[in-house]
C-alpha cells in the first residue's frame, strides 16, 4: 500500500508517518519509484505500536527506539526482555536516590526475598517515593507497604505467567506492552476502587 | 525562626522558599520588620509537603495549590477528599477518551459493582489505556484485567481503612499524600516483583 493508505488505515497523519520513518521508528517501505514506496501489514502493526508508545505510554522517541530495536532483534534470554522494557519506560523517572533512602528500599526488597539487581532503576524510584512518604509522615507505612508488596507479587505472577515463551517476537511485544501499558491501567483501577470503597464507607455526597 | 533557618531546616533554598511564598503555596510569616518575618513549625511542615508535591509527586503549581487549599479548609464529607486528591494529581493524565473506549471502561467497572461517578477522570484514563492495549493486542486481556481489578480492590480497602476519620486535617493529609505518593511506590514494587518472578522462572543472565 501507499503511504496515504497506511495513514488512512491507522489514522496517523502522513506527516507523522514521515516523521516516524525519518526517526527510524518505522522501517522504510520498498521503493517503487523516485518518490514512492510500498508498505505492508507489518508497517500497519508497527505504526500502531509506535503511536501507543509515544502516546498513551508517554515514551520519548529515544525510549521508543530502544523498544523497537528489541522487537527487531530480540535479546536471547527472556529475562533480559524485562530489562529492556523497564529501561525504556523508566527514563521518565528521575534522579538517583541518596544512600540512606536506597538502603531502606533495598531492605524492603531483601526482606521479601526478592531477587533483584542492585542497580535496577526501580530501586531508586522506590527509594525516592519512600523518602517522600517518610518526610510527609504517612500513618502506619509498614502495614501499607506490606499490603502493596503482596499485591505487587500477585500482579508480577500474572504478568510473567502471560509471557508467550515459544515465540521471541511475541514475547518481546508482550513484555514491553504489558509492562508499560498496564501501569496506567493499574493506577486508574486503584483510583476507581478507592472511590467505590470510600463511597460505601463514608457515603457519597 | 527567620527564613534562613526555615531554609536550613528543610534544605529548600531561600529563593525557592520565596517562590513558594509568592505563589501562595506557603502562608506568609509574621512580619517583624519591613524586611523580616518569623516562621514556625507549621511552615516547616508545609514546606516539606510542598516540596514533595512538586518534586516526587510531580504536581504542577496549580495542582499543589488545590491540595494546599484542601488542607487549609478541609471539605466536610470525607468522601469528597478523595475527589480533591484525584483531581489534583490527575491533571497530568490526558485527553478525554472516545465513546466506545469509555463504554468498555464503564462496563468493566460496572461488572465489578463499583460505585463510581460517571464523570470521574480515572474512567477516561482507564478507557485510554484499554484502547491502547486493544490496539496493540495483548495476550488474554480479560484474565489480566480481572487480576488487576482484584488487586486494586485489595489496595483500596487498605488505603481507605487507613484514613484517620476523627481529625479532618489529618484525614486530608493522609488521603492526599497516600493517593499521590503510593502510586510511584506501587509501580516500583510491581517492577521489582516482576524482576524477581522473571529471574526465578527464566533464570537471570
Amino acid at each position: 500500500m501507499r503511504i496515504s493508505e497506511l495513514s488512512r488505515r491507522t489514522l496517523v497523519p502522513v506527516g507523522t508517518v514521515k516523521f516516524y520513518l525519518r526517526e527510524g521508528l518505522l522501517p522504510a517501505g520498498t521503493r517503487t519509484s523516485a518518490t514512492q514506496a510500498e508498505y505492508d501489514e507489518a508497517h500497519v502493526d508497527r505504526l500502531r505500536l509506535v503511536r501507543v508508545l509515544l502516546g498513551t505510554a508517554g515514551l520519548s522517541v529515544a525510549a521508543a527506539l530502544e523498544v523497537v530495536a528489541a522487537l527487531d532483534s530480540p535479546p536471547g534470554p527472556i529475562h533480559d526482555l524485562l530489562g529492556v522494557a523497564h529501561r525504556a519506560s523508566g527514563s521518565r523517572a528521575g534522579t538517583a536516590a541518596n544512600e540512606a533512602d536506597r538502603h531502606r528500599a533495598v531492605a524492603l526488597v531483601r526482606g521479601r526475598g526478592w531477587q533483584v539487581h542492585d542497580q535496577t532503576p526501580a530501586l531508586d524510584q522506590l527509594a525516592e517515593a519512600l523518602a517522600a512518604m517518610a518526610e510527609i509522615g504517612l500513618v502506619d507505612p509498614e502495614a501499607v507497604l506490606d499490603s502493596y508488596a503482596r499485591a505487587a507479587e500477585q500482579l508480577a505472577e500474572v504478568d510473567v505467567a502471560g509471557v508467550p515463551t515459544g515465540d521471541p517476537v511475541a514475547a518481546v511485544r508482550h513484555v514491553i506492552t504489558g509492562t508499560i501499558l498496564l501501569e496506567p491501567v493499574l493506577l486508574a483501577l486503584r483510583r476507581l476502587a478507592q472511590e467505590d470503597v470510600s463511597a460505601r464507607r463514608f457515603g457519597s455526597s
